[in-house]
């Protein structure tokens, strides 16, 4: 059996990671192929109660290697539990954020050094990373003020634009640093064009 | 200002921790000594709630380095938001668990390599140590029964005997390893005569 193939959406607050999982799933299940959509921090329940701790807004000032903690702590229970389980079987895993947003956000946001996460990175994952990274890039405008007419900002969303611009300035350098697995795709654009570009991507992969 | 001295209580279920923390409080409190009395996995709300989700039973199984990262996770939150701003104002810090305990249960017990948990240590504490690690004792069906005669058992306290051996005997290694920082009390004496014990150690740190 082939291994499945193990896929991150990664992007600022509003960017329509969502939306562009669901046109992925789309075009995978079309041809045939079992998919797995699923996200971080969270993806089963014990990380999810994790990911509830990271986003509830407190009055306790949260330490940022205690944020870069949790965050690799739901990891290791979704990958382990869930995400390597169904790449074996042969299912293709889409996921919303995944180990390059804690570079961009904790790295990027937070500024705890890259070095920090490349270790705890070694440590939870080994040598597995994402096959494919699908960012969907904006202006940081673009995404705050999509993200705000939605629902009332998390302990993330909270911060200020300036956090958010360094987090996709991360982002932006990761990708020129590893252009083989990672696809940037202009998220500003119309959504319609947007789902073309995602669905296109997708289906190269399949060739 | 005198940096306050940083003394963790470490041992299985039911040997008595509790107990000779406020021991220990007593002792310095009669010498006029400002003290903070705490615990891991804990210490803060934040810390607490990590505290909650490490604890409470679930089916899910948790992942061992889930664990481990959840430990740490509390104990960055404790050790920076707490313990080190009670040590810098003077106050001596009595814990109730510290990092012996992850290398007790998580490396002893649940088999996380040794180099995995010193990485993490390494990480979180910089070279932050307890400058005083009292150890209490007792051989592990003693400490047994005594924890299942007062509460319903936790996630841990549900292990089996060979868990907690391992525990025991992982504690007394560290203790042989380092006997500068380790005093090792016998808990299954009469309780008066560990209270005796452990308030004449505190008595003696003040010398």
């Amino acid at each position: 059996m082939t291994r499945g193939r193990f896929i991150t959406f990664e992007g600022t607050e509003g960017v329509g990671k969502s939306t562009q999982l669901e046109t992925a799933r789309s075009a995978l299940e079309a041809a045939g192929i079992g998919v797995l959509v699923t996200r971080e921090p969270g993806g089963t329940p014990m990380a999810e109660a994790i990911r509830e701790l990271l986003l509830t807004p407190r009055q306790e000032s949260v330490n940022s290697m205690t944020e870069l903690l949790l965050m690799f702590a739901a990891r290791a229970q979704h990958l382990h539990e869930r995400i390597v389980p169904a790449l074996e079987q042969g299912t293709w895993v889409l996921c919303d954020r995944f180990t390059d947003a804690t570079y961009a956000y904790q790295g990027g946001g937070r500024g705890v050094p890259q070095e920090q996460i490349a270790a705890l990175e070694q440590l939870v994952q080994g040598d597995l990373r994402p096959d494919h990274v699908i960012l969907l890039d904006a202006p940081v405008e673009v995404g705050m003020a999509r993200a705000r007419s939605r629902s009332a900002p998390d302990r993330f969303e909270r911060e200020q634009a300036a956090f958010f611009q360094r987090i996709r300035d991360c982002y932006l350098e990761r990708a020129r640093l590893q252009p083989l697995s990672y696809h940037v795709v202009d998220a500003a654009q119309p959504l319609s064009d947007v789902s073309r570009q995602v669905s296109g991507l997708i289906t190269g992969l399949l060739a």
